[in-house]
């Protein structure tokens, strides 16, 4: 699976979400990074197209600004995202996914009814939705960072692990994919390293408590079908 | 009440509605027509935010791109909105109302769930109301035109009156509201041109009409008191 991640922040340098999380990135292979440079007064319409067209994963990332992306994001919308290579003759991104990973410098709780910010994520981000839903993509639960700047560096090594999982792994959502994804990123790791004597055992470690689920699995299964009978 | 619409349209002279918003308020007295121009590279920031303080009622006016305004009218927020301007120190929006005049190619039976574009036009807009939220300003219903190329001359006749109303009646959501501001509308062109010799007639129709109405609501609510005792 391949990943377009679109970054649009009009102070990437400065950012040290944006900085965190590409460096959340490197040695990731099939992830494009692609920042939307503030200073263009167009984009390039099929230079664009052609990199949406040759990935399965388009994620859009920005900082909230006004309960939306920053302006450049809705430019590069407007010009490049044109009717006929969304919903018209071509259908571009159709079966491709669209994910959207966007921070606050808010606290989660503030978003709901009868709190400060009066909605959810979810609700303020139905524009995106209503896009991949038009482009017959399918919507990623959206990707979000509250108040990066007072996570501890145990929530931060938690942060990058979820996020390269929301930006590589088909099977984010599950636990089985979540476990699948580990073995591989470890297989890998030993690939590279073998003189990482424990990753190994850990990746034993992982399958064999796999394994032992699976029979867990299937007895409760049995228990069930019992109980139904 | 003044009131300030701040229209984001690219194609502004080619668009056949907002030419005609436009011309729908002539000698509307109280009303800016402040066009956002897509060329200028930044805004400025103090000369958007006086126009801002010296308005009432302020009013988004966009075409819908994919669900959204265009990208110039979030430019504008990201820049002029500053946090003090609206929710620091200077809370300069409090207490204003904020309405959006939304227009699309799309008829109203696709915005609902289930149908095409799966959300309707209030969620879809929900950043605007988040934004009047934050602001502490009021969030009017939004003014929507579906397939204003379709619309019948009755039809565009009644879409004439109704943005009039929604940009310069105070109360346009009450029936006694429309009425007041239909006597209004009577007084000031009869006053202009006396030579129009029916309006006096309509405008003493509406009045009586008006005091028939008031009877038959203390009538009713006395009926009303009488069940309840």
């Amino acid at each position: 699976m391949k990943t377009l991640i679109i970054v649009a922040h009009p102070k990437l340098v400065e950012s040290g979400t944006q900085q965190f999380l590409k460096t959340s990135l490197a040695n990731m292979s099939e992830v494009t990074w692609h920042v939307l440079a503030p200073k263009k007064t167009h984009f390039d319409v099929s230079n664009e197209q052609a990199l949406l067209k040759a990935h399965d994963r388009i994620v859009f990332q920005f900082p909230l600004y006004w309960y939306s992306a920053p302006a450049i994001l809705k430019q590069w919308e407007d010009e490049v995202l044109t009717r006929n290579f969304v919903y018209g003759t071509q259908q571009a991104l159709a079966k491709k996914e669209l994910g959207v990973v966007v921070s606050t410098g808010d606290p989660q709780r503030d978003f709901k009814a009868g709190s400060s910010e009066q909605f959810t994520l979810s609700e303020l981000l139905r524009p995106y939705q209503a896009l991949a839903n038009k482009a017959q993509m399918t919507y990623l639960p959206p990707f979000t960072i509250f108040q990066f700047a007072y996570l501890s560096e145990t929530e931060k090594q938690q942060l990058v692990v979820n996020y390269q999982q929301y930006i590589t792994n088909t099977d984010f959502e599950s636990f089985h994919g979540r476990e699948l994804w580990f073995e591989q990123q470890l297989k890998q790791k030993i690939k590279v390293n073998p003189d990482l004597q424990k990753l190994p055992q850990i990746l034993t470690a992982i399958q064999d408590n796999r394994e032992n689920l699976e029979e867990l699995g299937w007895t409760l299964s049995m228990i069930k079908d019992d109980e139904d009978e």
